[in-house]
C-alpha cells in the first residue's frame, strides 16, 4: 500500500535551509511530492513542510530520527514527522448542538478526514445515537460546578487512554482548564459562531442581531489558556440582511461553523497547520 | 423627460397599512414600479418604500403633502419623497488616502451614482487636482487641535451653503463633534477599514494582522455621536493568508473599502437605506 | 397553533394592483406579514407574493377562494396560496451519492425545511438505512434500458399515492421522461454540479479540471424537458487552485451542490420561487 | 537600493530537483526569501519559481546564465529569471470602455502593480487623457475591415519598439490574429466579460440575464489562437437576482472584470503565473 511522509520543520531562519533538508531528501531517494516554506514576518521564523513519496524512501520509520538528528541539531531545528498509513487519532467534544459533530462524521465516512476518531465524549447524553451509528464510541461526561474539575481529569484519562492527537471541540459548551489547555498544545481546534475578534464570548448572534450587523461568521482556532484568543486557522462568513432574525442567524451561521470547522480539521489532520506566535501558516 | 417618484414611510405597525398607501397611489393614478416593506422585530416599526412612475401620476409635486397628510396622521407616519430628476447632493470628505475618493468620482462620471457633487472638502490639500480634474471643486480646510471647532464650522457652512443632502467620508481621518453630526442625522455616511465591530478605532490592520485572522473587512455605515457604533450600511470581506504582510492587508483593503462604500453610497442615492434605531433596513 | 397564510399571484401587469389584493387582504381583517413585488422585464408578468398573520384573519379555507374569485377574474390572475400549518409534501430521488440527501435529511431534522418527507426513491438500494435511519420509507426502483418507462410509471405512482407537492433530485442520476417533468410543472427541483450554462451534460469536474477553471460552482434549477436548462433557483461557486485534482474538485464542490440545493429547497418550500418564463422569481 | 531575483524554472519531474536548484543557489550565497513548487498532474511537469534576495547573492547579472548551465542543461530546464529593479514593461490595449484601464492606471499609481507602462493603444480616440494624465503616452490606431492588418502591423512596431513585456487586453473589442497572438505568447492577458467557459463569445451580459443566472463572472486568461479559450489566470464572481437588469449585470460586471484583471495582471508581473498546457500554475 502506497503511503507519504510528511516533515514538519521550523527553526530560526537562515540561508541555505531548503538546500539544507531537500538535499537530506535526495541523499536517501526522497522523492518529493510538495514542499512548502514560509519565513515568520516577524519571528523570523522558517517554517518548512515537506510531503515525500514513502516508496523508495532509503530511510525506515525507525532510522529517520537519528539520521536527521545532526542536521536539526545543527540549525535548532524542531521537527515531526508523520506517515499517512498512520491516520492520526481525532477526540470529538460535544455538548447539544449537533451539527458539526454531524458534518464532521459524514465527512469522515466519505474520506474526506483522513484520522481514527476513538471516541466522543459529551457532557449530554442527547448525541449518543449520532456518534453510535457511525460506529463511533460515546462517553456521557457530565459537568456540574462541582464536577467540573473531576470530570475534566477524566476525560483526560479517556483521551490519553485512546492515544489522541487531535482535541475537536464540535460546538463543546464548557469552558476547559489550563490544565487541559496544555495538555494538548496547538492540538485542540474549537469552533468560534463569530467572526473573531467580534464578539468574543457568549451569545454571538444575539449580540451580531443587535449591533445589526450584514455579514456574519464563524472562526476554528487552536485553544490556548485566554479564551477565544488562541491561533485563527480559518474564517469564513455569509451575508445577512435586516429580514434575518436571530433565529436565521443562528441557521445560516450553523452552515459556516460547519464547513469552518472541517476544513481547519482536515488541514490539520494533513499537517498543513503551524503555529508562529499567536498566528497560523496554513500550507494549503 | 421621464421620472419617477419615491416615497418612504415609517409609522407604528398595523393592520392596513399596505392597503391604506397602495390605495391612496391607485386613487391618484400612480403606477407602482417596486414595493418594499419590512416590520422592526424589535420595534414594530412598519417601513415601506415605494418608487412610481412620475408621467401619469396625478399629483403634482407641490399637492403631494397636503393630499397625503390626512393619512400620514391618522397613522402618525414620517414619510419623505424624492423625484429621480432632482438628484441628490453629495459632499465627499477626504484627507490623504484617495482610493475611495477616485472610486466614487470614477463610477459617478460613469453614471453608476445619480448626484450632484458641488464639492469636495479635505483637512490635506494633496486631492484638490483628483477632485478637479472631475469638474468639482475642492475646498482645503486644514485642521489642527486649535483649529478643529472653527474648521468644522467652516464646512457646516460650506456644506449649508451647497445645500448638501448627503456628506460621505472617503476616509477622512478627523473626528466629527457631536454638533457636526447632528447637523446630518442619518446623512453621513463613512467607511471604515475593518469588519465591524472587530477593530473599532485606529490602525485596524495592523491590529488585523497582529491577530492573526484569516478575513478582513470593511463596513458603511451612518456616522453616529458614540465612534463607529453607527447603524451599519453594508460590510464585505476579502480572505488573506500567513503570507499577507500589514501592507497587503492594506492594499487588499482598499479593494473592499471603495467597493463597501460605493455600494452603500448608491443605496442611499436610490432612498433604499432606512433607520430602525441602531440598525439599517436595505431595500436592495 | 399560530400559523401563516402565503399568498401567490401572477397577472398581467397594471396600475392598482398591490392596492387592489392588499385592501381585499385588509376588507378580511388581514395582517400582512411581509409582501413583495416584480414586474417582469420582458414578460410584464406582475408577480406578487404575500404572507398573512392567519389569527383573525376573516375567511375561512374553504372560503377563500370564492370570495377571492372576482377579483382574480377581473384581473386575470393566476394564483394559489398555502398554509404553514399544512407543510408541503417532498419526495427525494437519489442514486449513489449521498451527500445532497444526508444534507437534506439533517436540515429537515434540524427544523430547517419545513415538509413532510413521505419517501425516498433511488435506482440503488445503497442509501436505503440512510432515510430510514430518519423515518422515512425508501423505494427501491432499479432502472435499465428496459425497465425504465416502466419503473417510471411506478414512480409516478408512488409520488401520486402519496400526495406529492415538491419532488427533489439530490444527485439522481437518470434522466426523467418528459411525460414525468410534464407532471410536476415547476416542481421538480434538480441540483446540477456545474455552474450552468457552463459544463451541461456528463462529468463536469472532469471538464472544469481540464478547462483549467479558477471557480467551481453548482446550480439548482426546476427540470423541464431541455436537460440543464430549466428555471435557475440558485447558485454558487467555491475558489480552487492548480493544485486541486479532479478528485478535489469534486470534494469542494459537495459542499457547494449540497448547500446551493438546499437553499433552493427551502425557498421553494416558502413558496418564494416564482417562474417567469425561463427565469425565476426569488422572494428571499 | 535593495532588490530581489525571481527565478522560474520548469523541466520533466523527477527526483532531487528541489535539492539542486536551492544547492545550486546556496552554493552561491543566495537567500531565498520564498518558494512554491509544483508537479503538473497530467504532464508530469515541475514548475517552481524562487524568490531570492538580490544582496549578498554571489553572481553577478552576467554571470547567471553561464554558471546555471549545466544545471539547466542535465535536467532538460526551462528557465527564467527577472530583477525586481527592473520592472517588466506593460502596454494596455482597450477600445471606448474605461473602467478596466482607469482602474490598471490607479493601481499603477497607488503603486499596486510593479511594471512600466510605456504605451496605450486605442482603436477609438475616446480614452487619450485618461492614459494622458497618467503621464502614459496614447495611440490611436483605428480598425476597419480593411486597415485591421495594417493596423496590427503598426501595433507589432510599436510594442516592439517600447520593448514591451507584456500586454494587456483591458477591454479590447478587436480580435487579435494568429501572428500577434504568436508574438508574444503567455503574454497577452484579456479580460473576458463572463465566468468562462459559459458565454464565451460576445453580449455575454444579455445572454447571462437571459438565462436567468444567479451569478455572473469575469475572467482573466491568457490569449491564445482559439477565442476566450486559453489558459485561464484567474475568475471571480457576484450574486445577481432576478431585479438586476442587464445594465445592472453590466455594472456589477464591471466591479468584478476590473478587479479579477488587476489580480491577473498583478501576479504576471510578479512572476506567479506559469503555464501548463491550457492550464496555469498560479505561485499566489
Amino acid at each position: 500500500m502506497s503511503y507519504n511522509i510528511r516533515l514538519l520543520v521550523s527553526c530560526p531562519d537562515k540561508k541555505g535551509l531548503i538546500a539544507a533538508v531537500s538535499q537530506f531528501i535526495a541523499m536517501h531517494d526522497g522523492n518529493i511530492l510538495s514542499a512548502d516554506q514560509y519565513v515568520g514576518e516577524d519571528s523570523a521564523t522558517f517554517f518548512m513542510r515537506l510531503e515525500i513519496e514513502g516508496e523508495g524512501f532509503g530511510l525506515e520509520r525507525d532510522e529517520f530520527a537519528a539520521a536527521f538528528a545532526p542536521l536539526a541539531r545543527q540549525h535548532e531545528m524542531e521537527w515531526s514527522m508523520s506517515y499517512t498509513d498512520t491516520p492520526k487519532r481525532m477526540a470529538i467534544l460535544v455538548s447539544k448542538y449537533d451539527h458539526c459533530l454531524t458534518d464532521l462524521l459524514w465527512r469522515w465516512d466519505a474520506g474526506e478526514l483522513d484520522a481514527e476518531i476513538p471516541l466522543v465524549i459529551s457532557n449530554h447524553p442527547d448525541l449518543r445515537s449520532r456518534a453510535e451509528s457511525h460506529g463511533v464510541p460515546f462517553h456521557h461526561l457530565p459537568v456540574t460546578k462541582e464536577t467540573k474539575a473531576e470530570q475534566e481529569g477524566e476525560m483526560l484519562r479517556l483521551l490519553s487512554e485512546s492515544d489522541v492527537d487531535l482535541v475537536v471541540l464540535a460546538r463543546y459548551m464548557q469552558i476547559l482548564s489550563p490544565k487541559f489547555v496544555h495538555a494538548y498544545p496547538d492540538r485542540i481546534v474549537n469552533i468560534h459562531h463569530s467572526f473573531l475578534p467580534a464578539f468574543v464570548g457568549a451569545d454571538p448572534y444575539r449580540r451580531a442581531h443587535d449591533r445589526g450587523v450584514k455579514t456574519i461568521g464563524a472562526t476554528a482556532h487552536y485553544v490556548t489558556e485566554d479564551l477565544d484568543a488562541g491561533p485563527i486557522i480559518h474564517q469564513d462568513v455569509a451575508h445577512v440582511t435586516h429580514r434575518d432574525t436571530v433565529d436565521d442567524l443562528v441557521r445560516l451561521g450553523r452552515e459556516v461553523e460547519r464547513r469552518v470547522l472541517a476544513h481547519a480539521v482536515r488541514w490539520h489532520l494533513e499537517d498543513r497547520v503551524l503555529v508562529d506566535g499567536n498566528r497560523t501558516v496554513v500550507f494549503e
